[in-house]
Parts: C-alpha cells; structure tokens; sequence
C-alpha cells in the first residue's frame, strides 16, 4: 500500500495553533494556500517517493569507488523533487523560497519523510545547510550558496562527527589551516556524514567544524566552514573537484537508501563562515531546526506505521469476537487488543503532530520576537524543541513496534514493509543529539539556568488549559483531571530537580531522561487537550462531525491510557534517584 | 566481544527456588552437578556458538532447490552440540537424556539462545516435539523416535499455522486421509515453520495438526501427526524420502540464519499421534513448554544485549561526567543517564530470568502434583507461563533497544552486532502465540475460569514477600512498599476485571495485556523481592560481599523504577476502559 498525506489533521493542527497569527507569519499566506501545497506534495509523496521506501531499503546505498551510487529510482524521483520546488517550502523569498510558515513546513517534512525516511534525509540537511548559512553566512555566501539549494540543485551537509567525538564536539580534531588568499586547507575525517555523497545533486555544500591553527582546546576552539565538493566560481558555475573523498559507506539497521559517509578532508578548500572558535555556536543554532526536523520524522515514520497497520486489521480476518457478536472469524480490528494497539499508534501519532505543529508555532514567534527583543516566546520554543526531538522519536520506537505487532507473523517479514519501519525509526532517538543528550540541554540550559522559570510558565499555560476544559464536556472534564495530575506531577519533580542539582548534579542528570519523557508527555496531552477545546467548538457549530468526534475520543484515549505514564516518571525522578545511585556503584 | 554465561546469577536463582526440593526433582542431582553442566554449555556457547552469530545473521538461511542452506559454520557447530549431549539435558533418562529439573534446563536455554537465538531456535523446536511424544506418544511411536531426537540426531518441528490460520487454528484446512494400512495421506500448506528444512541433522519429525475426513468443523476437529521427513524403518535406520517439500524461506527481520519454511505436504505419510480430533489439546500441552521457552528466549537476547552494553560503556570514552569529578572526557558509564539505561537493561533481564526460573520450579512442582492429584501447583505453574512468555519477550524489546541507544550512532551499524539484538528480539513477542493472545490466555483460562482463585492466591503469596520484607533492611522495606502498591493495584485490577468481564467482554479484554504487564511485572518484582531476602541472608554470613549487594540494589532500582509502571497498567484496565471503547467505535 502507499501512503495519503493526514491533510485533514494537519490543517487542524495548523488552524488551531497555540499562537494563532504564527500561520500567516510567513507574509499573509493563507490557510487554503497551506493547505493547496501540502496537498500536492502528499500527491507527489504518494505517487513518487512512498513507492521507492521497499526497494531503496533492498538495496541500499553502495560505494562504488569513491562515488555512494542511490537506488536506481531515487535520481529521477529527486530531479522531479526539485522541478516541482518542494525543497523551497520553507525558504526566504529573498532566495527564491516559498516562505511558507514553520508550521506549515513542519507538515511539509512529515510528509516527506512519512513517504521515505531515506529520501527526506537530503532535503532536510540541505534545510538545515540553508538555516545556518541564513542566520551565520556573509553576503556574498548567500549570494553564491543559497538559492541552487534552496532550488534543490545542490544539496548541504552537516559534519560534525569524528571518531573520537560523537556527543562530545569538543574532541574534534579536523585542522583548518589559513592561506594567503583567505580561504582554509581542511583536513581530517568526518564520520557518520548523512548523504555527504550521492548524485543526485551537482554540488554538495558541506558545512564543517573544524580547528583552526592556535585555537582554543575543547569547544571553544572550533570553527565552521563552507566546504563545497566542486568549488564555485564567481559565475555560480561549477570549479574543480574540491579534496574531500568518501572513503566508505555505513552498513545501517535502517535508512539504508540514505548513504551515510565517512568523509576524508585532504586539504580540502574551505571558506570560514562567520567569525573565528565560533562554529559550535552557529551550530548550535543550526541544530535547533534539525532537531525539530528529526522530531517530525518520529511523527512522520509513526503515521505511516499507522496507516499500514490499520489498513492491514482491516483486511486480516482472524478468530471470533470475544462478545460473541459473530460466530464467524471477523476482521482483527475488531479484537479488543488488536484496537487498543491501534489506539496508541493513533493516540502518539496525532499528539506528537500536535506537539511538533504548535512548536513550530512557538519557533515563528519566537523568530519575530529576536527581531523586537522579547524573549518569552523564544525560551518556550527552546524549552519545546528537545520535547519534540526526544518525545516523538523515542515515542516513533514504540509506535512502529506496535505496527508490526499489529501484523503478527507478517510483521516480521520484510516483504510486508513494516518491518522497515521499525527500523529506519531507530535512528531517530540517536542523531541529532541522542535522548540523553536532549535531556541534559532540556535540564541544564532550558531549566535549571532560568531556575525553572520557563518550565514554571510553561506549567501556567498547560494549567490554563485545564480550566478551559474544566468548563466543558464529561470528555473534556476527564482529559483535564488527567492533565492536572500529569502537571503537578511535572511541578513536583521540577522543584525536586531545583533542590537537588547543585548539591547532587549525578542525582539531577541520572532523572533527566525521565524528566524529558514526563514533560514531553505533558506537552502532548496539552495540545491534544487543546484539539478538545477547538473540536467542541467545532462539533457545536454542526462541522465535520465525524473527524470532531474521533479527535476528542483520541485525547481522551491518550490522557487514560498514555498520559498517566507520568506517575512513574515522576516517582524515578524524586523517590528513585537514590536507588540509581546506589545501584550505579555495583556496575 | 563473545559471551560468557552469567553462572553466578543463574545459580543464585536455582538455589533459592520457590519450591526448594524441586531443584533435585531431576532424580537427586546436586546443584553442584547442575552447575558443572552448565559451566561446560556455557564454555562451548562462547567458543564455538556466540561467534556464529554474526555471520549467520549476514549470510541468512537460503534455499537451494528444495533444500535449505544455512550458513557454513552451523553444520559444524550443531554436530559439535550433539555429540556434547546438549539436546539430552532436560530430557528423561529412560531415552539417553540427563534428566536435569526445569530449573536447570531453562537456564541452558536461556544459555544457548544468549549465544544465538537462530542456532538455538533448532534444539528448542526439538525440546517441544520432545515434549509432546513424551506426553502423547504411543510406546512404539516413543521407542522410534524419542532417542535420536534426544541425542540432536534428529530435528523436531511444529506445523500448526497455514496462510488463513495463525493464532486462529480452527481455521487449519490441512486433511490427513486414512490409509489402509493405519497411516494416514497428510496434504496442504503449512507457513512459519522454524527448521521446517535444513539439513544440520538426518532427519526432521515434523509434528503436524492435520483434518481427518469428516472431523468436525473448528478447533475441535483437529488431530496431530508424526510426518517424518524420512520415514523410519522398524530398525530404526531411514526409508524413503517423505511427501513434504520446502518450497519457500522467509526473508525475516532477524533470526535470519534460522529457516522459516514454507512446507508442502503432498499426501505425506503420517502417523497419528494419540487420539482423532484430540490434536489442538495435545499441541496447547506441547505449547506450555515452548511458550515457557521463548519467554527464556527473551531472557537470553537481553542478557547478550547487556553484555554487550556494559562492555562498550566502559570502554568508550565521551564528554565530562556532570558532576565535574574530573576535566577530562571520561569512559560513558560514569554518565548518569548511561547508568539508568544499563540498569534498567541489568534489572529487567536479571528479573526475568528470577521470574523463569521460579516458574520453571512450579512446573517441575506441577509435573509432580500431576501424578499425585494436587492441582495447586499446575494451577500456579499454567498461571505463570503466559507471564513468562509475553513479559520477558515484550522487555527484551526495550532492552535490546536499550542497547543500541548506548552504543549510540555505532549501534545503528550492523557491524556491531547490537543491532541484530533488536532485530533477532522482535519475533518473540509475535511467535508461539502473540502479546495478545498470552493475555487472553491469562484473563480468559487461567483467571475468570476459576473465579479468580488462583489469581488471589498468587497475590498472597507476594503479599508473603512483602510481610518477610518488612521485617528486614531499609532496602528490604523499600521494596516492600513498592511491592505492596503494585500487589493492590493489581488486586483492584483483578476485581474490575471480575466484575465486569462477563457484561463487558470487549471491556475487560481491552484491558487484558495492560494486565498481562502488570501481573508480569509485579510477578518479577515479587522475585526480586525474594531474592533481596535471600541475598540478606547471605551476606549476614559475609558471602559473596559484592554480587549480594549487587543484587540487592537491582531488587531495589527494580521496585523505584519498574515497578512503578503498574499504576498506569492499573489504571488503563479500570478507568481507561471506556475511553478504548469510545474511541474504537471512530477507528
């Protein structure tokens, strides 16, 4: 089967944004406008690009010399990616974008990569390349760079990792050595570089931490630059082939079309970006968007598990109802277990959407107020940002097991294509920053550096919710008693993080997992609580009843059966941190 | 890395079984024989069959004509294991076996399928056809085959599911026509047969339900045939070659070096096994075995998968700890999150294996009780099995995910190895009976049946755990809390499901693998509890200092990290009942 975009639940989301004028934060875009593009990217993902996730996961990308040679399909499907101008959704029109707001970009990544993880990976590093180049680039950088990527003519990298330094960037040991004539001889290996070869692209723009001469050691002594695989002229046309070979192909679990590199950099040429020992700064900044892209992947991956599985309980017949209501075998859908797995997929799928949409929200807002210097709604967005990458991809594990439990037997053959699933999400709660690596910038930056000021008002706004529900249906009523516990639960494990990380910094951080999953959670259910408030409305007014109806029988689903995980979560961050220690010491 | 058998935490087990006499059941063999034994399984798993693992996972099972090829190395290895005996451990003396308690031959599976879930899935199908002559055989038919069998000379199989029927078997079309001769023509297709072809051994005995002409229609006409797949003279040497023809393997997600065939009988000699129409109950007997056996299985893979884990955190080297103890990037496990995650992985395999093992002694008590007319302890053991079976294997899911995330982006690389955890791990939950259909077994035979007696006596003997805890150490208290609220949750569980499972079937049976989960866990904190009291005790006597507190602080992490996650469990069946059924009706 192939994929249809969840049109009807994305204009939903985007409609009912927690900052309703973020949706024509892009220059008085319409909401049909919106809707019109995501429509006919969810054809084009439908007809062009859902059909390649079988055979470019059969085949995967392979290294022929020093070239990584893509499944057959994936060049034309690419060509026509790029003729249709998809990758230029969310850009500035300044440089030939469509400047669609972030919201709508969101959608836009989700369904993609919901069409072919492997596939969206190239657009969503050029995406990322582009960001950085937007905020951090000179003039004459952008002139030159941005619009044969933002056109999708060439493609952008991010290299960060090397052997030695994988989360922990203050080990990177590539050299940038000055030449008399400006630019920077790179040298050094990357690993782990996402599409940092392929043909399907003219050019690849990699963007590169390394060290210059004298820099200071650790962090603070990286720098980032431009290192394009074939050397731009001041024409726009293309120079020599630039010192930077692959060496090798990853051997993956999963997104295996996708080819990810180990790069050599000989002396590469290489052209500083911004100034000097600040490229992890800038990186930084550039891997906010990519954090919340890959966020929107778990949610991608997780509805097309969903679809699949549905779809599949639909047509499977099997055993008789447990209320004897047929004598005969019906279809498993109708099995209790079998609708309470389908539940969750549903549940997680559209409550990680909601939670990544109104973030993105949160991120065009808080984009404006850089501008006019209000910082609240740029801390709630950094405060959303990790929530999203670790809550949706951690939570994308467990949806895309469930699709194959769904399926039973068939689940396990890789011919039935859901298996695939379960393992291209793997990734998701690793790049970018592990789960680990998201709860320690969630805990130390986003809480513990504002004294929990932030996460204070971003308990005010979940409470804010609640009394708005309070108000409502017996629906409404029983979502609110849930997110009422779920919240002071997160206030009391937030004040036990506040009292205890300066004196037992191992206790705070051993909790912070736990802490992310628990607020993460909270998030979710507030936008689905949220989607209760709107779609009442909605159902009062007479308009489509039926989608009304099953959003709020979802969020009600979701706070019985999901968000009262936050008990547990909060009873590991408080009463259990002395237990982790203890046992800490035995391993 | 290879593997090393965990003897230490084994033998802890076996010593403090529930039940103490059933460790000698085997015909007085001391637990210093027990543990010779599998010390030398142990030592052979490492050497010759954990290095398999890899290249069998990479070359997969193939087949060639009609004949399935597995990956060179195998042949070798099994004849190795057979000539060692290994196949004889649990089996009765009478037929060459060693006649080891349950205890000790749950142990040497969790052993060899730590070391290979694909080689260990052969001598495990075996175990169960084994199992079923031994209980349904006629003497003859026991005489014939059970030797060779229990030697590893022969393979055995199970053929239950056909494309139309897999957890539902009424729906098997395969017929079995009797001859004039009292044989019987066996013709259809079977589907998901583990070492349903290969040729490690001379011969497989292929057991397979079967419909004889004018058998009722659904489950209860159903009987069980012996179709070798060489038919044995009287002499016992090999005849002709059978009518059954592999014409297909799976292409699997993991245990790819273990052959899922397709098997074409085409009027296949076949020898009925005890009574017509009586196949179904002798299966589920032969079923209780295997499903025990997989829920070893996932014991195993989360055993390897921590192994594996603990090894790369102390080797791999990666940023400051938090707590600034030094200014140099120190080797991962120092991290507090990377600690939470290997004990979490260390807690819930160490669990598992108290939870099988204590089960294994109330089947031995079981087989015992059978033929002395007490049905308590059957009761108890066909209470515990699906536990077992659904807990242990859906755990090995998230620790062998667990596993990957520590290793971080070099666990996403097939080379590895701990990617093939996940993978391998994945079928447990699905084969021998679904999560699902574990749970229906559970809440349907094992605790409405009888009103829930058994139920409620399984609850008092943890509240028995609970009151010995309380006498003893702070820890020992801790746990006992814990322990007590889980007890009551699931005692609040029970009776909702009690009282509202025969007006609301869909009702309660939504709830019933939350309950499944619940029981599971609050049955593996149970034996951690008595493993905090047996470990008490020892080291009030000084012994073994460090592996006593070790186990200790894992019976404690267990409760305060866990164990908590029953009151969601609870909480789902009861509450969350209605809002599954609100919102199926929108599926």
């Amino acid at each position: 089967m192939t994929y249809q975009a969840p049109i009807r639940d994305i204009m939903f989301n985007i409609e009912h944004l927690p900052a309703k004028k973020t949706a024509a934060a892009g220059g008085g875009i319409e909401l049909s406008d919106i809707e019109a593009a995501l429509e006919g990217l969810g054809r084009f993902c439908s007809d062009v690009i859902a059909p390649l996730s079988r055979t470019g996961d059969e085949a995967g990308a392979r290294l022929e010399g020093a070239e990584a040679v893509l499944p057959e399909p994936y060049a034309q499907a690419y060509a026509q990616f790029a003729e249709m101008g998809w990758q230029s959704l969310p850009h500035p029109e300044e440089f030939g974008g469509m400047g669609l707001p972030r919201a709508a970009a969101a959608a836009a990544t989700e369904i993609l990569n919901a069409s072919d993880l492997s596939f969206g990976l190239c657009p969503l590093l050029t995406d990322g390349a582009v960001e950085a180049l937007l905020l951090t680039g000179s003039d004459a950088q952008k002139q030159k760079y941005l619009e044969p990527m933002i056109s999708g003519q060439w493609s952008g990298t991010m290299n960060l990792t090397e052997p030695q330094a994988g989360s922990d960037l203050g080990r990177v040991r590539c050299k940038a050595e000055p030449a008399a004539d400006g630019t920077y001889a790179v040298s050094g290996t990357k690993i782990f570089i996402t599409y940092g070869e392929h043909g399907l692209t003219e050019n690849i723009i990699h963007l590169v931490l390394a060290r210059t001469p004298n820099a200071p050691a650790g962090p603070k002594g990286l720098s980032l630059f431009i290192v394009p695989k074939f050397l731009v002229e001041e024409d726009g046309t293309l120079g020599r082939r630039n010192a930077v070979t692959c060496v090798s192909l990853e051997h993956k679990l999963g997104v295996r079309a996708s080819p990810t590199a180990v790069l050599e950099y000989d002396g590469a040429t290489g052209f500083l970006v911004g100034e000097e020992n600040r490229g992890l700064e800038y990186m930084f900044v550039m891997m906010r968007a990519a954090r919340f892209a890959v966020g929107v992947q778990g949610v991608a991956v997780s509805e097309r598990a969903c679809q699949h599985a549905l779809q599949y309980a639909q047509d499977r017949v099997q055993s008789r109802p447990v209320d004897g209501s047929t004598k005969d075998a019906a279809p498993i859908i109708r099995h209790p277990d079998v609708q309470r797995m389908l539940l969750r997929m549903r549940a997680l799928t559209e409550g990680g959407r909601a939670l990544a949409i109104a973030t993105a929200g949160w991120l065009d807002l808080a984009k404006q107020a850089e501008t006019q210097g209000a910082s609240d709604a740029v801390d709630m967005a950094e405060f959303l940002v990790p929530l999203v990458k670790a809550f949706c991809t951690e939570r994308s594990l467990e949806v895309t097991s469930l699709g194959v439990q769904v399926h039973g037997g068939m689940g396990f053959i890789e011919e039935t294509g859901v298996a695939q699933f379960y393992r291209d999400a793997r990734i998701l709660p690793i790049y970018e920053g592990t789960t680990a690596i998201q709860a320690n910038d969630l805990l130390g930056r986003k809480v513990l550096r504002d004294g929990g000021a932030t996460a204070r008002r971003f308990a005010g706004l979940v409470q804010e919710t609640e009394q708005d529900l309070q108000q409502g249906s017996e629906q409404a009523q029983a979502v609110a008693k849930r997110l009422g516990e779920a919240r002071r639960m997160f206030e009391a494990s937030l004040a036990w993080l506040l009292d205890n990380a300066a004196a037992d910094p191992n206790a705070a951080y051993g909790g912070s997992v736990p802490f992310l999953m628990l607020t993460g959670n909270l998030a979710t259910a507030w936008q689905l609580g949220r989607s209760v408030l709107a779609a009442s409305a909605k159902l009062e007014q007479g308009e489509d009843t039926a989608f009304m109806t099953q959003k709020i029988a979802t969020a009600v689903f979701y706070a019985q059966h999901i968000l009262v995980e936050c008990g547990a979560e909060g009873l590991r961050i408080t009463e259990g941190s002395a237990s982790l220690g203890d046992a800490a010491v035995n391993l």
